[in-house]
């Protein structure tokens, strides 16, 4: 599998912790420290035109932006997948509705639900379909974390810290892949996947709720009073065990699959929970802060469409190097929701050039 | 592909129409005579201990079931691929919870997000998923549609006479397939695959919304009394002027394909909407009524799992016929939320016997 094109789409302008302390009645510094992110992108109804305010939206706008960036048109693509964690409905597939905006028709659409392991497994199945006869498509990841917290800012707010970690960390984006079995232009090209799940007597790490139309029942909040059941929990204590450790063997074991000394690898593109967990994950994967391609801190959680920002940077840094020639990418994401290892090994090829 | 055993599970005990009508104030005769459904099964949270309550217990049961029809152990599966509009939560995927349960670890799991037509991009991701290297996968639809109404009876009884309608049509249950790249014992073969989505430029005929922890927004009621949003709608006078024509074509198309004339085909599995749309799509396809095999009037249209429930019980047909040797199977699936057709020819291998 070649990837031709990447793209990536962040909503808006950034949110900053000065941002949401002040919107929030919390402390700046407090959020940094906790979460390690700096900014995040949020999607909001009451956005600009022209700026997505759904999944939905993102998704289109990574997909249109990859498919300029290949110069395709809709006719060339024999198939659509998006994953995601954040669909805008139920039914149809928020899928259905990025094809006919991009004017895809008469071809199998896909609509994966996982969390960022989504953007691996629509690579994964992208590489079946590939490998039994399709000839080019389109993978979507993209994500509205902004959808998971109440509306309301007051409502947020009632919540409490526990609940403001997680809208620190988490944002909104999508990044989309152009992929095919061949071409002869220059291209990412895919040398190994893994994707397995290891949650086999396992608790979920991460779990987000949807709700029916009577919405969420009331829990009791940090301060007495009834506040709605939180949409997303985490429970850090089990990502801190466990993520630096399964990231480190999926990097050995993918390095070891392409037969890569890990230190000579140019991009090494690690598991991105928040910026404060995403360094711990690196040092303890013994990967340089210049191999390392991260852009949680500054983009926020955005899920599914993390692994093709990551790409997408990766490949901004190897097009900008006038020497590059070869280069390798290793591509990691762990995913603790219910505990999913996934990557690839990547190999430029600059195409022309040879 | 090789689909090697078949299962389906429906929750507890038939509602039917009486049922229905005693606990909402509705005339029986209306029901029966506005869906064409006699019955339908529906998972509830008091449901004794061993019944499905959701999503994923349904699939894990469906999966159980065909795993133990093909005398599987967990280790011998290469891939899980579960089809759902109605997952427990957004994170982590059912599909991962299910593994979990079945002893399934170490593999690629999939969750594919569709209506009805999902059960198909299943078995056609399935069997991507086997050209590309997996020997042994399974396959599970499964939908709880009960979860898409008002928890509350009163609150469904303040929905009124289009919102029970809806309530009448649809069902709970799940269906699984073990698929296989090759084998000797008795199976269905894949001789054809047909899977498009065809929704440039058409709106949406089924929509289904999912909820943040605030719930649905209150709309004006039938009563005119305020109630929610209603998070299932159709546009029913959309699917009677396209589905009977769209499934007459995708039925031609399948013929042709595998060179079948279409009325000596012995088994043909119709798209199951409710009862009266599936008798009137069947007259449209120019099937007969002993050719056809269809469960919606029985089961409730739930969604994802009618394929495969479709499937188990042609497979019934033909083990249960002592004379059956390289029957035929034409199965086919609309699906208006986006219009997506999806559809298989299949050939019973008596395996053995030969």
């Amino acid at each position: 599998m070649r990837i031709r094109a990447l793209s990536e789409v962040l909503p808006g302008e950034p949110v900053t912790n000065r941002d949401l302390a002040e919107r929030f009645g919390l402390h700046e510094r407090w959020l940094e420290r906790t979460t390690g992110n700096r900014s995040r992108y949020l999607c909001s109804p009451h956005s600009p035109e022209g700026v997505p305010r759904l999944t939905g939206e993102l998704a289109t706008a990574a997909g249109r932006q990859a498919m300029d960036e290949a110069a395709l048109d809709p006719g060339a693509l024999d198939f659509l997948i998006l994953a995601t964690a954040s669909p805008d409905h139920l039914m149809p597939s928020t899928a259905n509705l990025v094809a006919d905006r991009l004017g895809l028709n008469d071809l199998p659409v896909f609509q994966l639900m996982s969390g960022c392991a989504g953007a691996l497994q629509g690579l994964y199945t992208a590489r079946a379909l590939l490998a039994s006869g399709a000839t080019r498509g389109l993978v979507i990841g993209a994500d509205t974390c902004r959808k998971l917290m109440p509306a309301d800012e007051e409502a947020v707010r009632a919540l409490g810290p526990a609940a403001m970690v997680n809208f620190a960390m988490f944002g909104d984006g999508a990044g989309a892949a152009v992929v095919e079995s061949q071409g002869s232009g220059p291209a990412l090209t895919t040398e190994h996947m893994v994707l397995r799940t290891l949650g086999k007597g396992r608790e979920p790490a991460q779990l987000v709720r949807w709700y029916g139309a009577d919405g969420a029942p009331e829990v009791d909040g940090p301060k007495g009073a009834p506040v709605r059941e939180p949409m997303a929990q985490e429970d850090y204590k089990a990502i801190e065990a466990h993520v630096p450790g399964l990231a480190a063997e999926l990097l050995t074991e993918l390095a070891a699959a392409v037969g890569w000394p890990v230190p000579e690898v140019e991009h090494v593109l690690t598991p991105q929970l928040n910026g404060v967990m995403t360094e711990r994950i690196r040092e303890h994967m013994g990967v340089r802060p210049e191999q390392a391609v991260s852009c949680v801190a500054d983009t926020g959680n955005n899920g599914n469409a993390l692994p093709f920002i990551q790409l997408n940077r990766a490949l901004g840094r190897i097009v900008g190097d006038p020497a590059s020639h070869g280069e390798r990418v290793l591509l990691t994401a762990v995913e603790s929701s219910k505990w999913v290892v996934s990557g690839m090994a990547l190999r430029w090829d600059g195409g022309g050039e040879r």
